[in-house]
């Protein structure tokens, strides 16, 4: 496989062009939290409103029929990158939040009661935890949690002792925002509907990163955000088997997810509009669809095996750092993500003294309390890594993190 | 006052420099619908996304820092564009059907019972009528429909039929999105609170068009969108008044909007963050900032002034129609929406031909099922006005027309 050609990559990204004040390079190490943007989606957005931007679904003029197409063919994109069956199973949602809130409060209110069970795990984003937790309180169902391992996987040696016949839904996340660890997804769904569960995968981390097949993988539900896989801000995505969206009830009512509304009664529309009441997000599902056809071009593959040796190369630079813990398991288990803390350094102090040299990574908890409990830490500063993040980023990484410790004098 | 330099205005707007295929100038009357979007707005997410976009309330590094100042400064805009008191009151959601659901299932649940009573009406948009619906539905209490006088407006003078205090919940739209009535909301304010309840205004439509003041007009609640106010599509508002988002339980939960995620249970932070579940639309807020920047540019009376001139004369000359029939009030009581039929004429044929001569509208139920159940009309066609409109757009309406009936046989 010839290799990503980094350098076309970064071009790509006008943010990266431009220098930081003093001239500083931008060594952007969030895309965790969220991506950079490709010129061809800031592009796509700037085209929707400029050329033929109109409300979707509701208008026969040409603009509004223009939209329409583009909006279908962006839904379609969607089916084709995560290999779902039908593009009644694609519905855009506000974000991955809004996609996991989604099933929790519309397919699970339904579907659990009391002495139900649900299968999560201390290494979830808050998305995908306090949603089951509220639901848990709701319905009188009870939250089980598969262990962890020391180096923060799931103990998989272990899952026969909370899953069972009583569970209903097992939430997992594709890849842990914090430690970087890949799940075993398609293993933990034939385990899951063995027991009569459906699986919910939160793909926000893993989507961006890694090949996804809803089908071959056994996917009942996937949330991701176009955020984080190189799309603007505001949309997100939900995937549902069709028969399980046909059982989930919508939980925002209004325009267009209608089929008719009487003055003492409604009934809704088919799957994706019952799920997408009021004006769609428009120009946002659209480019979304340009940061799928993106990364397309650069081919998952390449994409892959890239952010893999940028992580690996860092994941052993970063252990040369005196006092340095990385959480959460070696290479081969892991996403583009590092987490760390350095003895005797506050993350925050960290975070800032790295942004004075061009480095922006995150520091906190990272919307994974449980998890930092579980750690016994409150923070860590993580590095996160996207398509256009080369070696060069992790010397610059290694170069900041010498220049902070000089400065809080641990070395 | 000076009058709005139309001429100055059309040229802030890229859509209309583009003439449509055959030369024909776009004659966009659907800002009901959607508004186009000035260059300033567009320019502003382009702007986040091309200098110094990260995600939200996250990092310590730069670009968090400009973004969370951008943020909180759009909110601020927010603040003083609708005259509310404090920022906190400002939730910024993805859209004015998510602030109306979040007001009716966050507020509505935990103080609704059976017997209570919400007072709504027949010329709600679906967003504002579904919700009402479901909470009544879902918690016993009943929906009353203050009544309507036969050219479309509230009926005031019954209010002392529907309203009691077993009232908990007034919601009413600020101007109808299909008659374009404008209600008496601080009348209605004035006697929901003098029975006990709360008032709920959905402001999609007003919003952009008229002056707002929720405190003096007492508003408790108002929702509208971005994208009506000529802002990015996926964002919208809800505005609540400090204690009453007090008592609003969030119904999205995840990141930003919690305050400590335990195993067993979470605790939520204060509005506005309790309210804004996962990554904010971070972007599409910030546009929205820019686009009401622009509308104090020109000045809110200046636009109110213009566009009632173009509404009044839309509303004369398409009276001169044979078999023109206009649903609603007068141009006193009336903001910038014409919906009409004209005898023999299918809404859907119509609408298509006038696309034929560039002229955009609407045709269908408007989502006002319940409103076109109660005229005896499956469908209309609506012409609805922006800033942007002049009379000039009226008179490309009139030929289209004249053009459609010719067409249709019908002169």
């Amino acid at each position: 496989m010839i290799p990503l050609d980094i350098e076309a990559v970064r071009g790509d990204f006008p943010i990266l062009q431009k220098p930081l004040p003093k001239g500083l390079p931008l060594v952007y190490l969030d895309s965790g939290a969220s991506a950079q943007k490709p010129q061809c989606v800031i592009d796509k957005e700037r085209e929707v409103y400029e050329n033929y931007y109109a409300n979707a679904y509701r208008g026969v003029y040409r603009f509004g029929a223009i939209v329409d197409e583009e909006l279908e063919g962006a839904r379609e994109k969607v089916r084709q990158f995560i290999r779902a069956e039908h593009s009644d199973e694609i519905v855009f949602t506000s974000g991955c939040t809004m996609s996991l809130n989604l099933v929790a409060s519309g397919w699970g209110k339904r579907n659990l009661k009391a002495g139900d069970e649900i299968l999560i795990n201390e290494m979830e984003h808050h998305a995908n935890f306090v949603p089951w937790q509220q639901l848990a309180a709701q319905t009188g169902a009870t939250c089980r949690f598969l262990p962890l391992t020391d180096d923060g996987r799931l103990e998989m040696a272990r899952i026969g002792e909370v899953l069972s016949d009583k569970t209903k839904i097992v939430a997992v996340t594709g890849m842990s925002n914090m430690l970087g660890t890949l799940n075993p997804i398609d293993e933990l769904a034939k385990k899951a509907h063995d027991a009569g569960a459906v699986i919910v995968v939160d793909g926000a981390q893993s989507v961006p990163h890694e090949h996804t097949d809803v089908v071959a993988s056994g996917i009942d539900f996937l949330a991701f955000s176009g955020h984080k896989l190189y799309g603007p801000s505001g949309v997100g995505v939900l995937y549902g088997k069709r028969e399980l969206l046909e059982q989930t009830a919508p939980i925002l009512f209004g325009g267009h997810m209608i089929d008719r509304v009487y003055k003492d009664h409604s009934t809704w529309a088919s799957s994706p509009a019952k799920f997408e009441a009021g004006t769609i997000q428009i120009a946002q599902a659209i480019a979304l669809g340009a940061a799928i056809d993106y990364m397309g071009t650069l081919g998952m593959d390449k994409v892959q095996e890239h952010e893999r040796n940028v992580l690996e190369y860092a994941y052993n630079r970063l252990q040369e750092i005196p006092g340095m813990r990385i959480y959460g398991p070696g290479v081969e288990h892991r996403g583009a993500i590092t987490s760390f803390t350095i003895d005797g350094a506050h993350p925050e102090d960290l975070a800032q003294l790295l942004d004075r040299k061009g480095v922006f990574v995150r520091h906190g908890h990272h919307c994974t309390m449980p998890l930092h409990d579980l750690l016994g830490v409150s923070a860590t500063v993580r590095a996160s890594f996207g398509v256009y993040n080369s070696r060069d980023d992790v010397d610059a990484l290694m170069d900041a993190i010498q220049f902070a410790c000089q400065r809080l004098r641990l070395t």
